[in-house]
């Protein structure tokens, strides 16, 4: 894998060790939280990952944890469509 | 508030300063995590409030937070709520 795809996605940040990914994603009230929510299950569904949510009434911190010390695609992926997930806002 | 009613419900830790009681859910799959999510949702929806919740395929860790170093009586009864919740186990 090239250096630009195991770069660290924008608006994420790194952690070592076990290397990881974690972004907090703030919403205006409730139903927008559970409308990202309920997309990242679906997201998990179809992918078969399912990342580490911390939430509360209107912020979710996903954490993609990664095997190993090297960026896996599905993963890094899977931070990709949680971006797109909340880029595209509630239904 | 009598002492009975300011203790911690069986499972749940505490943790002081501030004051709050963390309890971890295991699940056998994610369909169970998600029907007992659902259950804490429609808790919040009905009561007006939102514990922390962290979670990923087969656990759930709630975290009820205290406002001071006081056991409000509302969220001692979100905790006891939710222990029915898992006791009731998926629909």
């Amino acid at each position: 894998m090239d250096e630009k795809d195991a770069a660290v996605p924008e608006g994420w940040t790194q952690q070592k060790r076990p290397l990881a990914w974690n972004k907090r994603f703030e919403f205006a009230d409730y139903a927008q939280t559970r409308a990202f929510l309920d997309d990242l299950a679906a997201l998990s569904e179809a992918s078969g990952y399912y990342p580490n949510l911390n939430f509360a009434r209107t912020h979710v911190v996903v954490t993609i944890q990664f095997e190993g010390d090297e960026v896996e695609p599905r993963l890094r992926d899977f931070a990709h469509s949680t971006d797109a997930c909340a880029r595209r806002g509630p239904g």
